[in-house]
C-alpha cells in the first residue's frame, strides 16, 4: 500500500483511539489505498482540533469538490472527544450506520460520522471501538456464537449470539501489569522486556488456582529475587501469568465449551491464547486491523 | 514525653525503616524519655551516613564518656542498609540479641547492634522489623498461638506457635491500592481520601467471593462513575475492599478458628479488623509503637 498523490478516496475508515489515530483512505473497490498512523489520539486533542487533524492527514485524498465520507469508531465519540456519540445499550447488535452521529464540519468536503460505543448497565461496563471490531468479526461470520477476546491494556471479553453483543466484561490486567512492572517495589525485580513461556505458564496456573493470593504471589517474586536470584525475565513472565491466569479463570463460564476468537496478532494476543490453551480451550487468533476495517466497511455499506 | 536537654539515656531503641527512622532514648526505668521521628530512612542514606545521622539526633542523650547502647531493627540491617544483619530462617523464634550484628562506629560513645530480619524459603518471603514487633507481642503473651497481622504498604501475616514464627506471608495489597488510586485510569474515579464503610464492606464481600475478577471489578468502578456517577469516596473504599477482601479470603486457613492480633491502631489496621469481622473473625488490635518498643526492650534485656 503506497502513499499516492491526489488519488481521491471513495471514503475514509477511521479508528480514533485515546492515544492513537489510524486512517484508511479506501478505494472504490473496497481495498484501502494506504494506512495513515498518527499520534493525534483523543487525549492530545481538544474538540475543535479534530477537523483540522483530519484535513491535514487527508489532503492527498480529497477531491476538489466531491464530498468525502469519513466513518469513525473509538474515543472520538466520547464525551471528551470530538462529539459525543451516545452509547448503545447491550444486549444489542454492534451499532452500525443507523446509530452513527453526524458531526458538523466547517469544510464542506468532509462528511463525518462517528459510530457509538456500547454500554452495559449491570455490571457497569463500556466500550468504544471494540464494538466495531465485533461488527467486523460478525461481517465474516454472521452466525458466530461464542466469546470474542480483544486484548489490550484494558482487555474486553464480549459474548456474542445471534448477531448481538449479549454482554461483556473489561479487565484492566494489562494496566495492572504495567503499574507493577514500572512503578511498584517489583520494578527492579521484573525485566523491562523479554519473555519466558514456561514461567508465564507457571504464573497462569498459580493465578488460576489461587487468585486471592495475587498480592502475596507478586511480593514473592521480590523475595525470590532477593533470596534465590530469580531471573528478571522469568519474574516478568510469571507476574504476567498471575494476572492472565486469574482473568481466564474468572471467565471460565464464558469460554468453556464455546467458540473463542482473539482479535489481534501481537504478543499479548498470543499470551491470551497460551493462557487459554493451558485450560484446554482453543482460540482462533484473528487480525485486529482486518476486523476493524471490516466493521467500518459494514457500517459504510449501510450508508449507500 | 518532653524533649529534655542533656539527659543521658540508658540505651536507645531504634526502628530504622525504608523511608522513616524512629528513635526512643530510654530511661533507666525502661520508659522512653521521648520519641524522635526522622525522614532519614534507609532509602535516603548511604552506608557511611548512618553513624552521623544517629549522632546528630542523639546528641542530647549522649553522656560525655559513657557508652550508649543502640539497638536497631528494620531495613538498616539490609544489604543496602548500614550493615547486613543476615536473616534468621523461619521456623524460628523472633531473633533476639544473640542474633544481633554489632556495627563498628568511629565514635566510641556508640555501641550499635542491628537485629536481623527473618526469611522463609518456601514460599520465598522476607521481613525486617516486623520480627521485632512479633517479639514484642510475645513478650506480653509468651504463650500466644495464632496469627499476627502487621498492616502496611506490604502487610505481613505471621503464624506464631510455641514462641516461634512458624511461617509468614507478605501481601502488597496496600501498594496495589496506591498504584491504582494514584497512577491508573481510576485515578480520577477514586477520591484521594475519605472513607465509606458500607462501600468498603461491599468491596470486601466481592473481593472474597470473586477474587479472580479483581481487574474487572476495578474497571467496573470507572464504568460506574461514567454511567452512574459513582461517588468517588465510595469508589475509593470499594477498591480498597476488593483488595482486602481477597487478602482475608486467601488467608482463611491461617485465621479461621485461631487468635488474631493486628499490630497498629491507624485506619488501615481498622480496615483489616473490619474485613476480618465481616468473615466472622474477631481480632485484637494492639498498638504498633508499644510492641516495637517491647520487642527492642526484650532484645536489650538479653544484653545485660
Amino acid at each position: 500500500m503506497s502513499d499516492p498523490d491526489h488519488i481521491p478516496a471513495a471514503w475514509v475508515a477511521v479508528d480514533w483511539g485515546t492515544s492513537h489515530l489510524r486512517l484508511w483512505p479506501m478505494g472504490a473497490d473496497g481495498v484501502p489505498l494506504c494506512r495513515i498512523d498518527s499520534d493525534k489520539g483523543m487525549s492530545s486533542l481538544t474538540a475543535d482540533a479534530y477537523e483540522q487533524t483530519l484535513l491535514a492527514l487527508l489532503e492527498p485524498y480529497l477531491g476538489s469538490d466531491a464530498v468525502l465520507d469519513v466513518v469513525c469508531c473509538g474515543m472520538a465519540g466520547s464525551r471528551q472527544g470530538w462529539a459525543e456519540a451516545p452509547y448503545a445499550a447491550a444486549p444489542c447488535p454492534p451499532p452500525s450506520f443507523d446509530r452513527a452521529t453526524r458531526v458538523a464540519t466547517r469544510d464542506a468536503r468532509l462528511r463525518v460520522y462517528i459510530l457509538p460505543g456500547v454500554k452495559q448497565a449491570v455490571p457497569a461496563d463500556v466500550m468504544r471501538g471494540e464494538e466495531t471490531q465485533i461488527a467486523g468479526v460478525l461481517a465474516n461470520h454472521p452466525e458466530f456464537d461464542g466469546v470474542i477476546c480483544l486484548p489490550g491494556t484494558h482487555t474486553k471479553w464480549v459474548s456474542v449470539k445471534a448477531g448481538e453483543i449479549t454482554g461483556f466484561a473489561t479487565f484492566l490486567s494489562g494496566e495492572l501489569f504495567q503499574l507493577v512492572s514500572q512503578h511498584s517495589v517489583l520494578r527492579h525485580t521484573l525485566a523491562p522486556k523479554g519473555w519466558d513461556t514456561a514461567a508465564f505458564e507457571d504464573g497462569c496456573r498459580v493465578g488460576a488456582a489461587a487468585p486471592a493470593r495475587l498480592a502475596n504471589a507478586l511480593f514473592g517474586l521480590r523475595a525470590e529475587a532477593l533470596l534465590d536470584d530469580l531471573d528478571p525475565i522469568a519474574a516478568r513472565a510469571r507476574a504476567s501469568g498471575y494476572l492472565l491466569g486469574m482473568e481466564i479463570e474468572a471467565l471460565r463460564g464464558e469460554w468453556q465449551g464455546r467458540s473463542v476468537v482473539i482479535v489481534g496478532e501481537n504478543e499479548i494476543a498470543q499470551a491470551y491464547a497460551t493462557a487459554l490453551a493451558l485450560q484446554g480451550a482453543t482460540a482462533e487468533v484473528t487480525d485486529a486491523e482486518k476486523v476493524t476495517l471490516a466493521g467500518l466497511s459494514a457500517a459504510r455499506a449501510k450508508m449507500i
